[in-house]
């Protein structure tokens, strides 16, 4: 990475770049602090903001390791999104403390992504800063994610002929990924919905390892991990969805199923099954995290768009309507959804225009 | 501004970029935290932080004003230094928040370089991070500006023949620069210093208007405000050093000086006095902060070339020893100081390696 000029700057430029040119800027922005959108590069440019404590698939390691992954980041934000994107890694893993150094930072970026922070601290970090800041404020492992899979979902509802408000889906991972994904899946409408964690389904009263953000789930009238016992046993199971760890699963789980299922495997770089074994055990609609599988569910569709365009149409809040209306329009992308093409492919560049109209002011 | 990749990203280097190829970089700065620094950007970035306290000479208006500024000095520390800067302004201008902020910041950049924060949190700021810091902290508003002064000095007493444990110097001001710039000439062998503020010469046990920091200058040895009067008047100085506000003196305040007298009216964008207004009264070289007099210091002179070389060499702490040697390594690209050429040009660009040149650990 690099940050320059977009200018080139010689010794004629140089005081009208510096002092005592700048001075004029900085007046207008007096005048008007939401000036600062178009005269500097807070109207352009994102933060993308992780402690470093949930790193990949690799877990807690801290801040300096998690740094070249919010490089990576970056680019993906640049090539994809045309969004100038700040790595910070931050020395603290206390949400409050995360919290209050996010909200000092803030004047500078015209939004806030955050990256790589474990659940539950995640929910805490966003949900502050949400309440506290007039910029938009995302966490890409829980809504990048949440909203793909449900454009996925969408898609792959369709092609085996089955309604969001009657399938019964189950979610394997109460994380991040597996919360956010939850939740957007009820709020577009479903009905029948168990998520499982390492200790089983989640139900309100569950004596271990529930936190807050599970306890928000399992209270929900459609969470239904009271209902079944505690092997996660898959009978009865219109769709499965995974968040969780790769390998979990063998075509005799699938065989389980209701008939036309859909199973979406989506551990990183090792699904939860492997394709072939997903139809061999009757799956209908496969899809994984991975480039060399049809059907990818990657959150590179999503969040360029959605910040190019919260960053363009100045959105202070981006909210669950707006989110289930990315994953409408990623849906919507594929004209004739099929088992083997469910979702655009990340270098399809209809997509961030397309995530990025969902922000125009008028559909709001 | 922009922040982009060095490199031409495309679908084909895409997975490698970011997952699963930057799990790789991950690993191995998890065995050696150090490699972050040729691994990621860290090894060429600095962070430029302000909480928009004292905005060049505009004062303090919070951090949305102080970003321009910031932009600007990005700019200037990528073309002149080739070193890569992040503009961050903050919502704080409480000096132990700040503290806490940057701190947490810390893993992300090579380097921390303070910008516009008011006296005297800047100095508690600065000190504080350094001390806790295993990167560099450097406040430029004070040390670019007393390297270039103290360049520009070494020069200008080799041209009217006199030595700076003789002559008698006058700094008009006691802010972040006027503090600096008395630190740094008491370090490089000055013994008749006094400092005044807009209350008059500052000394120990002084009423009103003092705090930490010019108590510190009024206990040096060295420091005589409590030989002169409160009119500050300038009879028997050698040198004056104006770091205050323009059209403070007139020629005759000149002519009270000593013969052969050195005027650096370095207020910007009005100097203390004019520099036809100077020599009028008598002085005998006179330098100021602007690009159309002779002899300008500019801390762009300093900043782009510490860093450069900071990072290069890894130095963990920039010492006074290491700001002196760039001074005097400033001073010593003048082969044959006049009065009307006392310090090089902002765009010569020997500065920035010989400046750079001073970190280099055979140096140290």
């Amino acid at each position: 990475m690099e940050v320059k000029a977009k200018i080139k700057v010689n010794s004629r430029n140089l005081a009208h770049i510096y002092t005592p040119g700048v001075a004029e800027i900085v007046r207008a922005i007096m005048k008007d602090r939401e000036r600062a959108y178009d005269l500097t590069w807070k109207g352009r440019t994102v933060a993308i903001v992780s402690d470093g404590s949930a790193i990949l698939g690799i877990g807690n390691q801290g801040p300096e390791p998690a740094l070249p992954v919010m490089e990576a980041k970056a680019v993906l934000f640049k090539e994809l999104g045309g969004v100038d994107a700040v790595p910070i890694v931050l020395n603290s893993q206390n949400p409050h403390e995360i919290v209050k150094i996010v909200a000092a930072l803030a004047p500078t970026f015209g939004g806030i992504n955050l990256e790589d922070i474990a659940a539950p601290n995640c929910f805490i970090v966003e949900s502050e800063l949400k309440k506290m800041l007039p910029i938009p404020v995302f966490h890409d492992d829980q809504w990048g994610t949440a909203i793909v899979v449900l454009a996925g979902m969408i898609n792959a509802l369709s092609v085996v002929g089955k309604k969001i408000d009657e399938v019964k889906i189950m979610i394997s991972g109460a994380g991040a990924a597996g919360i956010a994904v939850s939740k957007l899946l009820l709020g577009y409408g479903a009905r029948h919905l168990i998520v499982c964690d390492s200790k089983g389904p989640i139900y309100s009263g569950r004596k271990t390892g529930m936190n807050f953000a599970k306890d928000e789930i399992a209270a929900h009238p459609c969470s239904k991990g009271a209902c079944v016992d505690m092997t996660c046993s898959m009978r009865g199971m219109d769709v499965f969805i995974g968040l969780s760890k790769g390998g979990l699963l063998r075509s005799d789980d699938i065989k389980d199923m209701n008939e036309k299922a859909i199973v979406f495997a989506l551990a990183n770089p090792i699904p939860e099954i492997m394709p072939a074994e997903a139809v061999k055990g009757g799956a209908m609609v496969v899809a994984t995290g991975r480039s060399d599988f049809p059907n990818q569910i990657n959150n590179a569709l999503a969040f360029p768009g959605v910040f190019q365009g919260a960053l363009r149409y100045k959105t202070k809040d981006i909210t669950e309507a707006m989110k289930i209306e990315c994953a409408k329009r990623i849906a919507r992308l594929i004209k004739k959804p099929t088992a083997s093409c469910i979702i655009p492919k990340v270098m399809d560049r209809r997509v961030v225009a397309t995530v990025a109209g969902v922000f125009r002011k008028k559909h709001r």
